[in-house]
């Protein structure tokens, strides 16, 4: 064996170095998801009389804490679409629920489960937590997935698009996924 | 040291990269779990006078969106059995909520606490996300876990094994995990 | 090239390979989080009359399943502060739900997000799962994080630091963060 060959290894052995994942803290590279999706989802308020276009009811009404809807609990089945047009072929649902919990202003939790079942993508991306709606975009944790995004994790940017009263609103989400199987 | 033992350095080199995760794309061998555990849990529904057989109780009534039970949400503290029969031992409790959230069909959204606390295992396990009923099995993300399942993630294929209307159902969980520590 | 050197690519290669996680079954080390934060939550219930100083409403009465509150239901946005005295300086809000699901003992299910917007923190963390109560302390998976907290894991030990009826209670997390990006 040369020593050229030698040399070699060693330069081998730096690069593998720098792939490894220490246990205790892994470095992923921020802005560069291993998967990448923006889509809107659609939400139409039921208000008793729309029943052929609702897709999100009130389950508990706001508590007399606040002016600001605390307490209120909706869940949802909404479609979902790549552009911003309510009217598009959906490319997925939406399924949740999310409540207000804010006495100074909206503010919101939400669960959102993205269900997949077409030609392009099957399976599930779950995102959830505190939805600071002040906030221009908020940042919600992917906690995990199944099909083709089994044991997905990541970051779900989301911005309310529009927001028309009670009766509808559109919620922008980037969802970025950092680790992909 | 001789060439040959170069040699093998080398070798040994390759296997060991063939074992590193590089952390935008991990690979997992989707059909061999660290973990498996085939269970049942035993749903039954109070109706006001069944107080000692309840396990689940309604706490917010279907909405009038549709005739599936849309909104309809539900908290229950469920026995957990290795087999199918609702009178065997329980290994552990189910724990936490579903609601009802489609139209045109019955669809779930759930979240379920496996609580373990016997000799062979002490910790919990909790999945979540949305559960397409219409689908003969239904893969739910494994978020967490602690205890014997301390940081645990994977994958919950939960089918309806039985379903006596309003009363009684038996979801048949296979929990599949593949990150044990 | 030396006898020495390859020597020296030899000891290179094992202490690289200890650092090497195989994906099946990562060992972290239980007692040594890489990150660890200790805080107190303080949930003072709404009562209908003091809205200036409650922080948590319930949505959803109990059921009459049992007489430990099976079924309540509330939201809340309550302050977290790193000492036990509910007047120190917030340094969070602590956003989620919890419910009671048990019919022998009060038992609950809650999430819970840590939001942080200090200069010392920013982003958020999530936990939520089984609340085995009558337990002295209690382990919650943490199941995501945002911002300072991006992808994070781990253990939530919580313990009822207070308990003054239906009026306020509050909360030692001790939040242990054993994945750090």
């Amino acid at each position: 064996m040369s020593p050229k060959f030698c040399s070699l290894l060693f330069i081998l052995l730096v690069i593998i170095s720098s792939f490894i994942n220490p246990s205790q803290s892994r470095k992923y590279q921020k802005h560069k998801p291993c998967k990448r999706l923006v889509l809107y989802m659609h939400d139409v308020m039921f208000d008793g009389h729309n029943t052929a276009n609702a897709t999100d009811a009130i389950i508990a009404n706001p508590t007399k804490l606040s002016s600001y809807k605390f307490g209120e609990f909706a869940v949802y089945d909404d479609p979902v679409t790549v552009d911003d047009n309510l009217l598009s072929p959906p490319v997925a649902r939406a399924q949740g629920f999310y409540f207000y919990d804010m006495k100074t202003t909206y503010n919101a939790w939400l669960a959102v489960s993205l269900v997949f079942n077409s030609t392009e993508h099957k399976g599930t991306i779950t995102f959830l937590g505190a939805d600071m709606m002040d906030d221009a975009t908020r940042d919600i944790p992917v906690v995990g997935g199944t099909g083709d995004f089994f044991m997905t994790r990541g970051i779900a940017t989301v911005s309310t698009d529009l927001f028309q009263g009670a009766s509808y609103f559109r919620l922008k989400m980037d969802v970025k996924l950092y680790e992909c199987y």
